[in-house]
């Protein structure tokens, strides 16, 4: 037996020595590159955090003290020191989740995956303490990139105002989140990251008090109350101490007896207090450290020796067929500029930003600056595209909103990873912008079927100056070319028979399964039409009379039911007089467990026989219900 | 002719002297008192900005320099000084906005009127100017109050970290928004304000300056470019110097030569600057300067000398009531705590907070930290209730997905302001909240109808601990009650007939429209049933089988039309199979000019007549399309 596989829970690591600790670390490094190359996961942060967890664990006393991850994709050491071993369908159907979950145990509080929430959680938490009376610990574990996010300087602000207040910041910085962090605060960490000399300053206090337990808190507390000229002789303890933030720092974050050191002094501490920490991204794992592209944050499945993926290489990806359009549109039009919010690489700017170096800017974990700084580009003449995930576009609501579509700024976002993404769970799923985005006016939405219709929308939407646009498209390879056999109005007709009964609106990359839906309805000997809107908002006008041809409409999108393109489209209708009824098929109104993409569209019922068995059933009640008014009863 | 009458133009400004200059502020005051006592509006903010607004259009160019107002409250000197000096119809219909406009002037930019937007806005117009190789300077006015706020964090950040990309920042630093700035940034400019010594070090400088003026700017950048230690030793240059941004201040913002001299030199500074002015709000007006809690920020008409409301005091508002109910609520529930950003008197708190000082929490402008902060709140074991006005809960919403709704946390919102609010115009409508907030898995939506549904709803909504709710109400006078003759499922009957042609959905604060409408259509020979669903998220299940009994269902909301309660009626219709007609009455998806609520409501189509006669022109339609049917054409 390892020392991994003697841990049940935080209380056992507390007996360990030495020794022991460092033998542990070892496991746990071995396991993660083994359990994580076997299923695909994130690999980078967790091998970064591995001596922190264990020396927060030993520390503090979870669940009553409360430990709470950032983001959450570096919570598999604390999974595996709480009692959570079995990786083997990790992110998979029935297995962990890749980020903490309440269900699988006591010790996870957050699960959002959505970055730099975790300050102002702490806040939250630690306030409910004081009201209650409570002295347990709150600890707040949070990267240098997410400190970028504009929560994370909400929180700071109303966590240092509260000097009686206790609660734990501990900083793990790595320099960089997907990309190496960015702006004023990274050149500030930097700073302090680079000086020493106040930490050896508290070595010998350490020492001092190590020789005089008894009034060593009293000793500590007076040399730490001491005024900030006589520690800035030390450091620069820099703005966190200009805001009334304790700081302790900088830490090796891989000497776990450093670690502890220093968030025991923190947990004597009767406020709000920041624990710097300096680690390494992947420590442990050469292929990792070597990769500047930090395409180690997450993995594949691979071998974990070569690296090489152990599913052979498919079509490419939609990101990459963004990116390479996004480059030539850039080298056609100097006009056009590009922005990610600290993923450069993962959105499929990579190309973009080498061909145009100036015309990139790379924001940080900050959505809503991407979005209000792109209002500013656009009135300044430029025309700029937003590259950001789907379900990280809910950040920047307002601001599309208020300062993009009121100011009617031609803006183009492009949302990655839109619709059920799967393994990452229920905080990834991109599964509501087409329902939110409804209500702003002037907005154009694309759902491209296909690559040729990607790269097609794409042009469409940057040649759009006074209005934002937006495209979304999926998370998985792409698929085959779906022709059009014709076109009403702006629409591309996928299929069409005589005298129809349906009318199919496919949307996006869900056009393939209509298809199929439509055949095993005419299996049944029901007739349908089959679109494509290509732009689902605004409804084009030539919908309603279509619609009007046809017994029922059914719409059918990788997308919240609630307010998405089937509501839509029924205001449409609506709004046109024409009452022909309408089905909508989507995700339904709840939060979506891990998974492949494709369980979960099966699980929610988005499959050609669910849809054809749902739309052939609502026109037999029809009949037997007119039947039953013809009849008058 | 006063001086101010003689400005047509910021040209206009740069010939006068300096005694010329002072008669001119005060002509700006004077006029201020007088135009807002007579049309309300915006009145301490204004006051505290005559000189700096003077000095602004001295120094630079505008339009073709950028001065961009964050907030836009503050922005009527500037319009004096631009060419607008017809306040008679301030905010009412076709009158001059309340916040700049593009419609109104060339030297307007940002009309959003949500806070802590501008300077990234201003990052996004110099990074175009870089692009483009303009050098017209950027100028971003910003409060310390939206200071507090996450973006104007992120757009630090990234203004910082380009040291080669001109910008200059002016705070506008009179310690409070609506209230006293809260947090450690607060606290750290207070360190900053009560600083002179670098000042005085610079007044010197500038002496020096002025006798050398060949060397002077290369001089001024070598004093200015010495070591952040030499300058500490005159004042703590703090975190704005540690993040990279230069710091000029502070300036006494009411003596306009510091101010154009301070603007001057952040002028020749190539590269981002913060110009830290001191202000007070309420200047010149000693009641508004007296009133702690700030009701001068913005006003009703009223008498100037007396401040007496020129309206005689009609119905308490529906803010009163619900402070009083939850005054009443905190008593008996000590689990019961408040938030509220930045707006504690405005949204009704007053009296709470009195009553339970340690249970409530003003967290600044920081829509997303008081959404989070509520998550930890009520994982720590209290119900928390945030007040904020509709609109600026879009700044909240992932939060309330991710944070609240996703961990089902017991959090209650109250969205003040809910609906058409009017003079503020576009930016001011809470019109998105019962269409963005119905995607929420498990979110429960109240509208009161009247102030007893109110506090009923209210007391139900602070019950709920696994689920986020929602209240929504109308900046108005509370209307008269309406009472209920029936219930069916969880819905209020208001009115029923005997085999009924029309269901109206009358939702929250017009249910006495649909009353009126249904009287019109019994005139016309159309019998109705009203009902109030009282929570309009979910749907009542009863709903559909009462849909069912009727020949139309329309549904009347104070909300876009895209995706609201009618929508939601719509999707559970079709989930019922009820392919009953339906009707939407709401907002239509487009931005709202400002004039007075009935007007826009009139504008918009929500009154009796109009919802009464669209009513039976659809069923008169319908009519006729089966008579045709029927007769085979």
């Amino acid at each position: 037996m390892t020392i991994l596989e003697s841990i049940r829970g935080p209380h056992d690591l507390k007996a360990l020595n030495g020794a022991q600790l460092g033998e542990l670390a070892e496991d746990i490094r071995q396991f993660l590159i083994q359990a994580v190359a076997r299923t695909g996961g994130h690999l980078g942060p967790n091998l970064g955090v591995v001596e922190l967890s264990i020396a927060l664990h030993r520390t503090f006393d979870s669940p009553a003290d409360r430990i709470l991850w950032d983001t959450g994709h570096q919570s598999y050491v604390h999974k595996l020191l709480t009692g959570r071993q079995d990786f083997s369908k990790l992110r998979g159907k029935g297995g962990l989740s890749g980020y903490p979950s309440r269900e699988e145990s006591a010790h996870d509080v957050i699960e959002n995956s959505h970055a730099s929430t975790v300050l102002g959680w702490a806040d939250g938490i630690a306030k409910a303490h004081q009201v209650l009376g409570r002295s347990d610990h709150v600890v707040a574990v949070i990267g240098d990139g997410a400190l970028t996010g504009g929560m994370a300087w909400e929180a700071l602000n109303n966590i240092a105002a509260a000097r009686d207040r206790p609660l734990i910041i501990v900083v793990n910085d790595n320099e960089r989140s997907y990309a190496p962090t960015i702006g004023g605060l990274a050149n500030h960490l930097a700073t302090l990251r680079t000086t020493d000399g106040y930490e050896r300053f508290l070595s010998w206090g350490k020492e001092v008090l190590q020789q005089t337990p008894v009034i060593g808190q009293p000793l500590y507390e007076s040399l730490h109350g001491a005024k900030k000229g006589f520690k800035d002789a030390f450091a620069p303890q820099g703005m966190f101490e200009d805001l009334g933030l304790k700081y302790v720092g900088p830490i090796d974050g891989h000497d776990i007896a450093a670690v502890e050191s220093a968030l025991h002094r923190a947990k004597r501490f009767h406020g709000p207090v920041l624990v710097h920490c300096l680690t390494e991204k992947g420590r442990g794992y050469p292929p990792a450290l070597l990769d500047e592209a930090d395409r180690f944050h997450t993995v594949g499945a691979m071998d974990p020796l070569t690296c090489a993926p152990l599913a052979p290489a498919g079509e490419p990806s939609w990101t990459s067929v963004f990116g390479d359009e996004i480059a030539a549109i850039g080298a056609e039009r100097p006009d056009v500029v590009v922005i990610t919010a600290a993923m450069l690489h993962p959105v499929g700017l990579t190309k973009f930003a080498e061909a145009f170096p100036d015309r990139v800017w790379d924001v940080g974990i900050a959505e809503q600056h991407a979005a209000v700084s792109a209002a500013g580009l656009a009135t300044g003449g430029l025309h700029p595209v937003v590259a950001v995930y789907a379900t990280f576009l809910n950040r920047a609501f307002d601001q599309l909103l208020m300062d993009i579509a009121l100011h009617r700024c031609g803006v183009t976002f492009v949302l990655d990873r839109a619709g059920v993404t799967g393994p990452d769970g229920a905080s990834h799923n991109g599964m509501w912008d087409m329902s939110v985005l409804q209500v702003v006016p002037g907005l154009r939405i694309a759902a491209p079927r296909d690559v040729g219709e990607l790269r097609a929308q794409l042009r469409e939407a940057v040649d759009v100056d006074d209005a934002p646009t937006v495209i979304r498209f999926p998370k998985e390879s792409v698929g085959e070319k779906v022709s059009a056999v014709g076109r009403i109005g702006s629409m591309d007709v996928l299929h069409r028979t005589e005298g129809p009964d349906v009318l199919l609106v496919a949307v996006g990359v869900l056009a393939p399964v209509c298809l199929k839906a439509a055949d095993l309805l005419a299996g049944a000997g029901l007739r349908c039409t089959v679109v494509d809107p290509r732009w689902v908002k605004p409804v084009d006008e030539e919908l309603p009379p279509l619609a009007a041809r046809h017994r029922l409409v059914a719409v059918v999108e990788d997308n919240s039911r609630a307010g998405g393109v089937g509501s839509a489209v029924g205001q449409a209708l609506r709004d046109a007089g024409v009452d022909v009824p309408l089905r909508t098929f989507g995700i339904p109104e709840q939060f979506l467990a891990h998974g492949k993409r494709a369980e979960v569209l099966a699980d929610i019922g988005l499959t050609p026989v669910e849809i054809a068995g749902r739309i052939s059933a609502a026109l037999a009640a029809k009949e037997a219900a007119t039947r039953t008014e013809e009849s008058g009863e």
